[in-house]
């Protein structure tokens, strides 16, 4: 009985428990009031589909107030721990920040925007945009340009032009396509000076032709002040290569066998120093 | 007219969105008729749900196959980036992972389970149960004893007491009430040795008495010959109270300002080159 009515109109009950989560979004607390009126449901409704969603951990109550619940955050963990690529970047990220003292992105397109899968690294330690699961404008980002740089531009999403964080930046789709000449020339290397925050320089990559449609991209980030930008650039290039080669488990046709990446980079201690502050 | 139908049964909505979610825990891919067998609901109902979350972005899905979607990492990822504790906590987690070389963890009890909400640090590589997001139990894990030791016992969740990874491990409620009174002894700071894997010793403490419900253990982890526990049990100490004093913005009591905690620690170099190994 339930089964027939429930037919009738799921998708209307599952956007009504979207339209409430998405309220969240940004990871805000929220009275019912303002859950209600922000999803736009009545005030009944709101009230008992956040109290099964409270049953259910998914949201959370303290007091008055409503979140996102922690088994939100335990489901979705488990989105990136799957990935292959993310299994194989890991160690070569942990090297690779190590190595370098900067912090060290896995990130995706998703939309017009890169979302950050892993981060291993304190900083910056202030700014929202960095941040694991945080998104950055893929025009801005050094790892969004590296990854629209290996689309066919046919293939890219709509992009988005918000203000750069400094006048050097991209601020029109000429821009960005001589960006992306840049980039192309680079053999895949993504630079972006100060487009994302001012201060922070990053250096990209695109982990490989992958052919299961997630394509990730690998960089670095650092105090525009202390990235060694032709450095950055080769030890970015190095260890998406051998992230590719560990996720699809193909052999290096090269004669020697990989070396692991810490033991590769050439990044000063120095700036090691600087980084870690 | 949807509002009125949607109201008589939408627990029943929620719940099936939910077990269909469920299926997904522990992070794999099913085939629609897997989904449909897993979570219970009939093949043309599981079909049209999947189809939705798939428009949300909550789902995925690859050829044939469905896995849990990239928008519920993002969404769960701002779960913990909203919390206090967690807030304050990171600089302090990656400043003790770059004076000890040990991991880092912040967990919180969930059920008889603790959750680790944060993680810095690569090592160990392996082992499913230190990931980020992943869950251990609370009886074999420092961060749990210390969790609970923090706790009255009547107010202790239902507890699990699957068998221990190595034989001294806690079997029985007896010996867990003897190594909870370990850690009341050591003044809240609780130590496992192997309990949860076999080859690492793991020092936690729990961040101070919070008032809103979600308490959280700091922990070290590192392999079982190269931890020195007496060492990395004051450092565990010294860095929970620090993140309570930063978190609830109380001024120290001491006539001193707070050092940082990397300049506190006196954990040996000789350990760093072990365990960043």
């Amino acid at each position: 009985m339930t089964t027939a009515r429930s037919n009738d109109a799921p998708t209307a009950m599952i956007d009504r428990v979207a339209s409430l989560l998405q309220v969240f979004d940004g990871g805000h607390r929220f009275t019912l009031a303002e859950v209600s009126r922000r999803a736009g449901l009545p005030r009944s409704s709101a009230h008992r589909i956040l109290g099964r969603l409270v049953d259910l951990g998914w949201i959370e109550r303290r007091g008055f107030e409503y979140a996102l619940g922690i088994r939100m955050f335990e489901l979705g963990s488990q989105v990136v721990r799957r990935d292959g690529v993310h299994q194989a970047a890991l160690p070569h990220m942990h090297a690779l920040h190590r190595s370098t003292g900067l912090t060290v992105h896995l990130s995706a397109l998703q939309s017009g925007d890169v979302l950050h899968l892993e981060r291993i690294g304190g900083w910056p330690e202030k700014g929202e945009g960095w941040r694991l699961g945080a998104r950055q404008p893929a025009v801005h980002s050094a790892a969004g340009r590296a990854l629209l740089a290996q689309l066919d531009d046919a293939d890219w999403p709509a992009l988005s032009y918000p203000p750069p964080a400094t006048p050097g930046g991209v601020r029109t789709e000429a821009d960005l396509r001589r960006e992306i000449d840049r980039v192309r020339d680079r053999d895949g290397v993504a630079v972006d000076a100060e487009g994302c925050s001012a201060g922070v320089t990053a250096v990209a990559a695109a982990i490989g032709p992958s052919e299961d449609g997630l394509s990730a991209a690998l960089s670095l980030c650092g105090p525009a002040t202390a990235v060694p930008v032709d450095r950055a650039v080769a030890a970015v290039r190095r260890a998406a290569t051998d992230i590719w080669y560990a996720a699809f488990g193909v052999t290096r046709l090269r004669g020697r066998p990989t070396r692991p990446v810490h033991a590769a980079l050439p990044l000063a201690d120095a700036l090691t120093a600087v980084a870690r502050g």
